[in-house]
């Protein structure tokens, strides 16, 4: 449940409450919005709801106290109404700025890097993106350059002044990670993977977590429930995709996971149609889709000469179609600025009983 | 395989390519496009592959000939490389303006049908919908006022001036829906019922086929290939969202299949939010995304009191919901107009080899 | 709702129930079981459901009146708890016996039909199949002999004494099918043709409904609902494969679905592995699994010569598969006999409120 | 590619093999059949595979040189073509006998968990399972006990004999729960939690991979191929359900899994229909069928009081209902014993080639 505290509600009054709930032998996580402070009561409550709920909602400062259906907590609009603003160096993701995240799908030279980080930033891209750790099916495949892609990309930060994402795999590697990246990317494979969401919940980085590619909405904020009960509250979600039996494609872009996003969850929500679709033609198109339905921005892969690439050669662009999906990328940005708050709207609107679903 | 003719070709030699083909017992198609003609053969080839296609190589008036690996013949974008257009009273599909297709769900009453009509025509739609006959998962439920509600639908057509599309069930009911309806409807749960397909393509309306909710871009390209094959050359595709393991949406909206589409083939694409998400608030952001990707234009439902409506109530927009969608999509489709024929080119360009994905 | 008449109710009460059904503007179906009747109510209850629950509970005769959830009726257990046993000639589909149907994907010949009678007959199956009209995928693929096809099957029927089943596609052909063959058959991209569903609902014949290929267990109930309330009681269910991601099988059978079927309805099973696999080494052993499971028989494609077969070449058994598969089956199903009730028995004990799953 | 011995081929052949493969900047993988040794060679070969095949074929000793299509080599039937068995103290898993693990999902007490050995090792079972860490999609709920649960599970197969099956979350689990337990579990989650399946194939335990439940078989095999090339072959596969639509069921146990798998690859599989299902009605026919069709065992929950369990109450078998389905399983284990070896035998006769489904 939510205990809701008056706008007029102090310090003392807030402190009263948590008081109240670990003497319940449950735990208060509280967030402190512009208007007013909310507190998430986490544990087994089970048969003394009704009466919990009455006793807090008798303690001074509380306007009100409201119980909670679905299973995501600090990840929900209700816990949290506004929405999460992420910082890393220069860069904003959530604000209404338009993200672009770009770099080679792994780094596979100092100079394939650099080429990429230079053309990318030139063209406008927000955050520079690049594989140093790459998880493969195959255990033959090519696994990425391991420590020393890392050092290129702090370097190509330095070049180009772009904060650097990167993928981190496990819970040992979360250090060496955090102390080159500006942001760590925990990939669809290991949406699932509790250790280390546990893991990145307790460092201090921004943490894009991307869909399980057969992950429903649901699964996917509990996951990101993990990383913020951690203690990392900044958390970039990514849509890269569903498995279907569709096989033109490679996996299906779930964009209606976007708006439904905005009115479930505070966090920022950005698209990556090169992993989605497998096809680099599709690319700008879902690009543009995706910032047209409402998504904070886009993850393309990016690369020098495409087919020479070591990993997912169809579906990198070319620096010139990198330049000419900015080009219109930000044109249907700004047109549908305006229109990105209509679902938070209705969901702040409808409240917590709607968007449920087949449920 | 194709048989491209060169542009100087005259009628004479187009009929001896086409006669050569009947002479081996096989079917040809031509499609006279603006600046060259092309003659797909339809037929059991096998191994005299290689053979033929030297022998009609070799006949006068042809350019070239082309194998296809692909099933899907006449809905393809080798085969017609120009968009097909379609026209029913003054709407054009397909010619790069905005198609919407507005209505409720079902017809339930001449006056909720009427005030409807009246509203989305107000609002800027093209085209009127309404459910005359309903397929429904339950034998128990509402299944559509049928006759009557054509009639009332070809009524709101003289009020409004808008061509009327509704879905047609069965063989035997083709005959008198296209005696009402300008635009005859195959639902998601028919797309395969081959004698239906047979029986709207020897009609002479055009025929709007929904994607199966669980069908492959593939497979739904080889329905509308039964249409054509039947005679009717005036298809639209409509995307509406397939099965998967999400539940917060009733369907998954498949977004990518639009530029994948404008690639693969020449016919006009709709998307349909409402039945894709089940959900109202949903339906505006997916619609100005299925226009952000290339779409030829949406369908919604709209209803003048969703809460009661006798089906979909979920899903059906009020009339001020779709004003203000109307508002938003103009924008977007002005800003990429320009963009729509990126996939199309690049189809043309990569020609026939590219495309497969996972096959 | 259901009306559950004691055990004592006679012919007059029976009627005074229906009278007060009727006279409520709803429908009432009859079950006459073994130990007692059971009313169901069908229509629009709505508002007035716990006062007519009680009005209908106080007429004389009446044991109990109990609520239904699920939204299929006269498809469940509740309604009819006794298996249903469907005869057709001198086989027995749904009493404990084993039930193999068997025989040619596609009618070819009437020497390949001849040929694959005799041999199933003698190896044991009891019923035979053969594909007379032909749906498939492209318009340019066999689509079946069609009439003569079924003048063959009648004819190896009355060579070998097995009931004939074949498919029919559209409301059109009911009457010509069901003038030759004894068992028609719904086909997996027909299950929600309801306009043929009604029409096989008013014929004299057993249906054959076969799961749609992304249909969920209960749509496929409510597709038997359809023609059980079109006046035809007599439907076989036959599990033939779901559309998954998955792409060395060609749909995955699923198994699962055959004790939930047991719990949830009095209609028979059969199991159809040629069809959910595509690939003739897996057929064997998954009939078996069919039998082990619970199911009342399998579903079989067997063919003189497979490599040769104009469609589901991969697929078809030869003679000698076929009587080894036989061998085996047998001593399976011998062994499992006595198991089949017990998911029978456990729906029983627990009721209208079980086997929800995440509904 | 594999290279192929020749039965005459002695020590020295064989180093010789491998040191013209390392030569080549490749890696030989052996494996000494019963009959033959195999060398299967690994690494990137490209354009240089005719030359590489001529020359390792002339090598002495070698036999045949037979390139591989399919991504895994180690997992193969072609490298390895006996059953692989695997034992782990008194038990032996895919000789042919039946392996029953069975136990409660998750530890909750010494009580609970040696009333439950004693029952299920009273009853039949070859292996106790029981959960020490738990992967739960919601971090708010139960956990498991960790390290307390690791010691009680080894005090449980002190008291019965029974080696211990538990999962490992994380490569720094693997020490200590290889201290404690005789075989490792891989949970559906982490089948592509590359760095777990890295490090528990650097440990002496063999490791019971559950399939993803959204992976292809050939990922799964993927997968294994992951803990084989590091050091450990002894890998039984566990399917356990698959993420489809279908809502009734919790997943769907894909069953023609098995016989394919005893095509394509020497290691033994188990079901566990627990999971599959979520439904403890069915657990006891879907592992009568798994069974059926071959699988080398089941895997099953078994709880003392399944309705106060602290996971998955609801598919966990009482006591006696495990005692009935151990009755049932048995006596088809016996009868199919004899069918198990046809699909590996199809295998074998069809060599690479086949299997391949929609690939």
């Amino acid at each position: 449940m939510f205990v809701v505290m008056a706008r007029t509600a102090g310090e003392a009054e807030i402190i009263g409450v948590k008081s109240a709930i670990l003497g319940e032998g449950l735990t208060p996580y509280d967030h402190a919005g512009a208007e007013r402070t909310v507190i998430a009561v986490i544990g087994e409550i089970g048969a003394r709801k009704a009466d919990l709920m009455s006793r807090l909602g008798g303690l001074p400062g509380v306007e009100s106290v409201t119980p909670i259906s679905r299973p995501f907590k600090l990840t929900s609009r209700e816990f949290h109404p506004e929405d999460t603003v992420i910082r890393a160096l220069d860069a904003v993701v959530g604000d209404g700025s338009l993200t672009v995240m770009a770099g080679p799908c792994s780094v596979e030279s100092r100079d394939q890097l650099f080429q990429t980080a230079d053309a990318v930033a030139e063209a406008g891209a927000t955050i520079l993106r690049g594989g140093a750790f790459k998880p493969r099916t195959s255990p033959y495949s090519f696994q990425g350059l391991g420590v020393e892609a890392l050092r290129d990309l702090a370097e190509a930060r330095d070049r180009t002044g772009l904060p650097v994402i990167t993928e981190v795999m496990e819970p040992n590697q979360v250090d060496i990670v955090a102390e080159y990246a500006d942001i760590l990317q925990v990939g669809t494979r290991n949406m699932q993977n509790f250790s280390l969401l546990m893991a990145v919940g307790r460092v201090a980085r921004p943490v894009m977590l991307k869909r399980g590619f057969s992950a429903t909405v649901e699964e996917w904020l509990m996951a990101a429930e993990y990383i913020i009960s951690s203690g990392n509250p900044n958390v970039i979600l990514c849509e890269r995709g569903i498995r279907t039996f569709e096989t033109y494609t490679r996996n299906t872009l779930d964009l209606s996971a976007v708006p439904l996003l905005r009115q479930l969850t505070h966090l920022p929500v950005i698209v990556d149609p090169s992993h989605a679709t497998g096809k680099r033609a599709l690319v700008a198109p879902l690009a543009i889709g995706g910032v047209a339905v409402g998504a904070d921005g886009v993850m393309v892969e990016v690369h020098p000469n495409p087919d020479a690439a070591l990993s997912d050669a169809e579906q990198q662009l070319t620096f010139d179609q990198f330049r000419s999906m900015m080009a219109q990328i930000v044109l249907v940005h700004d047109q549908v600025r305006g229109l990105r708050d209509a679902p938070r709207e209705a969901a702040l609107a409808l409240g917590n009983g709607d968007g449920q679903g087949r449920h």
